[in-house]
């Protein structure tokens, strides 16, 4: 169960970077920046534009505002897609605290590199770029040299959007519902050339957070999985362990998914409209990951793990309380815990399986004028099954 | 982390059971009896006369009642001590669900052997004899087979009271704060000469409850073993864990418990008055038992177990609900279960290992009539740290 630690990757980078400085790379056909190249080397804000929202009733609209400049390891990200997760909507509507508005939410960002800072080394303009859920972290704890960033032991990571943020000129750092981005090189993930942008972005959440549990619980051929809410993640929990040769039962309270979720490889669709549907189930599967965004009747679903087995909650609910019954825990002898995201290089590896095994989620394009709508569909389990903003429409 | 089956005392004990057929056997001394020897061994009710509850309101009163005849599997046994547990209360008072009164609590029993049916043969009249929680079983299923009785997975194990049973004249099992019990002998558990019968009464559930989910965490030398809640479980838990060579750390609300609890060998206590008192512990422990019969704060206790380590819920709150918040859960990457008493043969082998190891709970012995005063004191945290009932004051 332990995770073994993947720092090769994060020490081999840190040390290349020492050794190069190359200067600052600006491309000469985007028209995103606030003032001409030299100035922006020189160090001035990034305009930009994006959906934000202005207080908890989360209704989006358009805002302009500014990015901080591009430094020596930063680069540009000229926005192509970004996705629109079940978090971004807790975010803005406090769901998980009080919030700094305006605020332009979305982790799961894919563009073009359009400038690069004089150190970075891992793109150039014109490369595909992704950015995930966090932005930054101490890059010198225990957790951040293993590639944990996200469990940096320091700081704490930087997110996305809405956290503090001294170098950003709203104070706090602002999302992917936008035209552009600035980000450290080393936060940024490398997409594929093969991979289709507005396929690339709901990797950068929805696939690594689900692909990290698995990982750590080294699916494998035969293994039978539960997947419980089929939406943004739980589409991609079911693809990515049918990959490895899972044998997948996802369970949805939506009868309409039942064909999309066979299609996506799973053996067995369990649509629970009652508790007693769980119960055939109790104790037979070897591991359950939930993507519910919700407070939910938890216990139930846990007991469908066989004894000893493991159940990852990934989904977070409303001030993160959920309510476990002991009595389920002290029979089913489940081990219950929670997943968050995955660290860089792990984000990085999702991407680049999904490359080579042609893993793509299922998504619907949708303009910048129907974030709100998408919104209240994602909320009433309509979304199918990933809804990616085209950040042109903006 | 997963539990060996232990199934070969199970196996081995019910091939000799077929083999062997004794009498019934009855001890001349016991005037326990509704009518004599004879009637017994022919199917006569055994008088019995214990402490029981009425209603929710948890007054404990003498009663007159009748247990089944001396089966040809049972033995009778003249209880000594009865431990008083934070579960009986929970029980009569209705926090785990409705009840049928009178109901005789008790699951920490003592006695001697003061009758056998015809076909026992682990017991003769005169041995020393305990019963904990669970007084019956199937018997047939895997996890009976293999000596896990009290999660059989046909009937369900029968607790030693509340549990709806044909064969007791009250329709239900009646506990242990009474002057006699007649038990299946393959759940009467042999109490070795050398252990004293009020120090093995609190074995058989504070014992037995704590040692199985240290056991199959294979707790070693040198562990760092976080206890929640010194009680009767938590201060057996600590005897236990150092035993095993762990480094305990125990987490106490009563300051008052702090000398004690340093000599029960824990290496230190922190007396949790305020939050922060955890948060220098997030991140530090292997391993947490928690006995807290009550929902509480529990996620910053789970915080303090390092990643990938394992909590274990052994208290049962009202209703069994508990309260779990999942952002904890994500950053601490703890795995949290409960865990039920253990099975028949790992309660043999705790009794065993503490006689051998002479580790004794630290017990007050009581009067019959003092129980409803020392069931307020358990609910005020003022046992230290296990009542137990001399019964022959019954």
């Amino acid at each position: 169960m332990k995770q073994t630690p993947k720092n090769t990757t994060r020490k081999n980078f840190i040390q290349k970077s020492a050794l190069l400085g190359a200067g600052l790379m600006l491309t000469s056909t985007t028209k995103l920046f606030s003032t001409s190249k030299t100035a922006n080397s020189m160090g001035t804000n990034i305009k930009s534009k994006g959906y934000a929202g202005n207080d908890e009733l989360g209704n989006m609209a358009l805002w302009n505002f500014e990015r901080r400049p591009i430094g020596d390891n930063d680069i540009l990200i000229e926005i192509k897609y970004s996705g629109i997760c079940h978090s971004d909507i807790h975010t803005i509507k406090g769901h998980w605290g009080k919030q700094q508005y305006p605020q332009v939410p979305g982790h799961e960002i894919a563009g073009i590199v359009t400038a690069v800072g004089k150190e970075v080394i891992k793109f150039k303009v014109g490369d595909k770029a992704g950015v995930g859920c966090m932005v930054n972290s101490c890059m010198q704890c225990e957790s951040c040299k293993n590639g944990e960033e996200h469990h940096c032991e320091t700081t704490g990571m930087v997110g996305t959007y809405g956290s503090p943020e001294k170098t950003s000129p709203t104070g706090i750092t602002q999302g992917g519902y936008a035209n552009n981005i600035v980000v450290t090189e080393y936060f940024a993930i490398k997409i594929p050339a093969s991979m289709q942008l507005q396929y690339a972005a709901p990797l950068l959440c929805a696939g690594i957070t689900t692909y990290s549990p698995l990982m750590k619980l080294k699916v494998k051929k035969g293994d039978k999985v539960g997947v419980v809410g089929i939406g943004g993640l739980g589409h991609m929990a079911i693809k990515l362990a049918v990959s490895k040769g899972a044998e997948v039962y996802a369970f949805t309270t939506s009868p309409s998914k039942v064909n999309d979720i066979m299609a996506f490889g799973a053996k067995q669709v369990i649509v629970v409209d009652a508790t007693e549907k769980l119960k055939p189930w109790f104790g037979k599967l070897d591991y359950i990951i939930s993507t519910v965004p919700y407070a939910y009747d938890m216990s139930n679903y846990i007991s469908c793990v066989k004894p000893y087995g493991y159940f990852t909650q990934v989904g977070q609910p409303i001030n993160g309380e959920l309510t476990i019954n002991n009595f389920n825990m002290i029979f089913n002898r489940v081990n219950f815990n929670g997943s968050l995201i995955g660290g860089i290089p792990e984000t990085q590896e999702v991407m680049d399986y999904c490359a080579e095994n042609n893993i793509y989620p299922q998504i619907q394009i949708i303009k910048a004028n129907e974030i709100n709508d998408a919104w209240k569909k994602v909320v009433n389990k309509e979304a199918r099954y990933r809804y990616v903003i085209d950040a042109s429409t903006i």
